[in-house]
């Protein structure tokens, strides 16, 4: 038993469970980027990192629980990467090309750098999973007050309803932001990605 | 042996060999939609359809020579669909949205009325179907028409390189007419297609 075990043994949790659990998602994701995630078990992980099942199942419900949090960690990411890139925006049209081009280019480096994080975010977009939707509205909430931002500057038209221009680009950038799609697109980034950049800000011109 | 089999054996190729092919199609379109595609083999098939592995292989080359007959029918139906469509159409601006309206349509019909049949059309937009490919070559040339034909009228802008205008469209159009990503998008079939139209005619204002 590992020191980390033994303290969380010890019933010393918060900290040291929180360490546990980073091993764990890590242990997990490259677990997962060698095995697959579809066709690996809990017990088959429990087995690889050296855990045993019913210790892991103290961290995480489920096997998708584990998925989940890989998920969130590179969703997270991506959002900070969008963040640093939007904050070097120089207005809103330029902001809104970051966007797009940010999350294809992330999006790419995570989920074909390694073919099998590929897999995970096919789970999470087919099935909904939690991360992948909270990740949505994020996007969504980073793009709606790019467009304010560009209606109060002048640079975008105040036509169409804003909750409409939003849902509609946010259907636009699926092709560079879904995984399922990105795959078909990979040699459409960034050329592709920014040429639809381009047409949602004809779009946009007032 | 049948009629038709025999017929054909004794030489009588072109419409009898004709008549048999569309009999193999068709019962594999039906085969396929029970089974999946992917779990079927050539023998499979020629099992439950009754005639011999060979007999099949005198027809088709092989089980991805049988996918692509039946995808080249959908797509053929769905393009016939679409031509029928813009006829009806009264302006650049209404045939365009009348196409994006009856690919969205007509694939969700094709592809997701039947679970199986989505099956096969992911085979065909992931390994590159030459039907897959020629299906977007020809919604690429019905595109091209209409944008060319609003800019004549004064309808659509005419600064964009009309290559880089189609092809952006192409790629916002995914979201409705790649089933893989289709699937994702059916609670948005008619309103979010119709709302991309907006947002594409937008782009294209003069």
């Amino acid at each position: 038993m590992s020191d980390l075990q033994a303290s969380t043994a010890a019933g010393q949790r918060g900290p040291a469970e929180h360490s546990i659990r980073d091993q764990i998602i890590e242990a997990a994701d490259e677990h997962f980027s060698r095995y697959g995630y579809g066709k690996t078990t809990v017990a088959d992980l429990a087995k690889a990192i050296g855990f045993s099942k019913a210790y892991i199942y103290k961290f995480f419900d489920s096997k998708q629980a584990i998925g989940e949090a890989i998920c969130s960690k590179c969703l997270g990411t991506i959002v900070t990467e969008v963040h640093t890139s939007l904050a070097a925006g120089k207005s809103a049209t330029d902001r809104l090309r970051r966007l797009l081009r940010t999350i294809a280019a992330a999006t790419t480096d995570i989920a074909f750098s390694d073919q099998k994080l590929y897999e995970i975010a096919s789970y999470s977009c087919a099935e909904k999973w939690p991360s992948a939707m909270a990740y949505l509205d994020e996007v969504g909430l980073i793009l709606t007050g790019i467009v304010q931002d560009g209606r109060a500057s002048g640079e975008f038209e105040r036509k169409t309803p804003i909750d409409e221009a939003v849902r509609a680009i946010m259907l636009v950038f699926q092709p560079f932001m879904n995984p399922a799609m990105l795959q078909y697109n990979l040699d459409a980034v960034p050329e592709g990605a920014n040429e639809v950049a381009s047409l949602v800000l004809r779009s946009l011109a007032p």
